[in-house]
């Protein structure tokens, strides 16, 4: 599977989005694609693997933060349309919800 | 501080790599960049909360594998060498492979 | 603070509580309890380390499955409630859900 | 499986054990135990979904907290003699040190 096809599985989109809410996750990926660059560069140069395996948990703290901010919009959009939604579309959004958040567990 | 800083501290270096699994760490280093802009992409053109919210779990999960085998790398050099030094050198180093599971967990 | 004291902090109530979920998830909790217990005797017996991490790994385990549980009642009742509710209300229950998701992670 | 047979699956013993840090285990899991049993009766009392999530954290956590302890220990003693000994016996270690420390972040 191609990084796109991985990145595009169905295409659903979001209901709502907060656009400065956005914007500010934009910037934090940027940040963190320039982190893994960094955690690249530091296996290519023998860097030390404490050092290595603290800097890889700073990323996937950033990334969880960023899952934060995305879960955030889907409470207030997504979500909360299904839960005011008929009772089969809010139980469906209860199981999506805990799915999700056992993903953001991992 | 800059994303350079922060990936290089001290700048101490690992006692012993196996090359094989270096290679192996730098591409999945790749594709995990690779994978982090498609997650930028997704949030630009507004995709379901859901659907993000999974692929940044996938790559906590990738940048965990990472994690892994450069604690494998970790504990059969630097480590080794260390519990099997002096019991000072041995003990600081328990404490050290204790606060990397804990970020390993997080 | 005492374990009563903690245990009780300031004694909001559940909206709603499904019947046969409570009694699954106390039948869930005797038996961990009885796990915890033997971890105790695992721990009295010198039993290897690694096992007795394997057995708190699994009641680890089993407690987020009980919190699963208690957030699906959760999400049907009173954060549905909250998010059915006025703005002010829904967006105090979307902080709450994401603060109860980061501590789930834990 | 009854709990006596969970908690006893082979029966192998640990290498060492410092004896206050043993006391210090064991007393930890007595709280745990009572915590439990507290999260039993917050159930029973159909307390607010949120204050019991927050408990089974912290339950978690100090369960967490213990499976550091005993990793100390197991750092110490059985795995320093394995790393010491022969190359099949430390690489056999270090896989299992991998594998609790995947077993640690669950």
């Amino acid at each position: 599977m191609s990084e796109r096809d991985q990145a595009n599985p169905p295409s659903r989109t979001a209901h709502g989005v907060n656009s400065a809410l956005k914007d500010a996750n934009l910037k934090r990926l940027r940040r963190i694609e320039g982190q893994v660059r960094g955690i690249h560069r530091m296996i290519e140069d023998d860097r030390y693997c404490g050092d290595v395996i603290t800097q890889i948990s700073a990323v996937r703290q950033a990334l969880r933060a960023v899952g934060r901010q995305v879960m955030h919009n889907h409470l207030q959009h997504c979500a909360a349309d299904a839960i005011r939604g008929d009772p089969d579309e809010a139980e469906a959004m209860y199981t999506e919800l805990l799915d999700l958040m056992d993903k953001n567990a991992g």
